[in-house]
């Protein structure tokens, strides 16, 4: 299974992708891309949500995920910074449908405690265990893509464990 | 000029399509389209914010319009709903966007204040301006649709009010 993961944001929107042997008991999660795709201050909105939609279809072209999984959004965010998260939000949405990906969502509280064991960890926690995942040396850059990577691998684990669920019923 | 107004929504998007003679000082206002994308219910977010994407993007190539005007965001709405919102508008500007056209935003205000003369009209009052405006026997149907036609107006409006400063300058 390969999974793109996207953590979605107004200043840059991080991408990871993350692949795993499902018929091993104990797979090993392979790290196969990540990055970050910065938005230009001085484009206009509607060219940065462009730019941001041509490059996650590019990647999600050259990546060939098996699904997109993508951050739940909580609210405790302002109303202005919403509407602008949303947008951006939309287009990534917008890319996963339009290359016929199905979309799996999951929640911070969920994507932290997979990752680290704690839901209100930090972000450089986060970072720390998404290396020692996947065998990096160090955290990847920029730190969205460390979220992004998270994501995916939040999912890899909960469909794994769904699977073993199904086997064992 | 030809202006596609667009009024987002989390229900449904209005579209409205609108043309003035920007040669003539009293220009006629001629209504070329409106309607509403209706979202479907049972369909996922990514699905619907596919639909509308490409429903706009369809139109947006039919009427080829010079511009595309939208609806400034007001934040009295809630974060939730502004996250909702968000999403469609993303899509939008994206559509936008893509047809290589510019987008011009003006707020609520704005718009009921140069359809009606009154910043805080009722949404009846928009509906009954915009039919007499485009010399229409009823108001456009659905109320999204009329929405959209009232922001295309307002783009024309201000065009022309600033193109008449231009020359008096």
């Amino acid at each position: 299974m390969r999974v793109f993961g996207i953590d979605c944001g107004t200043e840059c929107t991080g991408f990871g992708v993350v692949e795993s042997d499902e018929t091993s008991r104990n797979p090993e999660l392979c790290w196969l891309g990540a990055g970050g795709i910065r938005l230009v201050k001085k484009d206009s909105t509607a060219q940065r949500l462009a730019m941001v939609y041509a490059q996650l279809t590019a990647l999600i072209e050259l990546h060939r995920p098996d699904i997109v999984a993508i951050e739940e959004v909580f609210y405790s965010v302002n109303a202005k910074s919403a509407l602008k998260l949303g947008q951006v939000r939309g287009v990534a949405l917008l890319a996963a449908a339009n290359a016929g990906l199905p979309v799996a969502e999951y929640a911070p509280l969920k994507i932290k405690s997979t990752v680290t064991g704690y839901g209100l960890a930090q972000k450089e926690q986060v970072q720390f265990m998404v290396a020692r995942l996947l065998n990096l040396a160090s955290p990847p850059q920029p730190a969205d893509a460390a979220d992004a990577l998270a994501i995916a691998i939040c999912h890899i684990h909960h469909a794994q464990t769904s699977a073993l669920q199904a086997v064992n019923r």
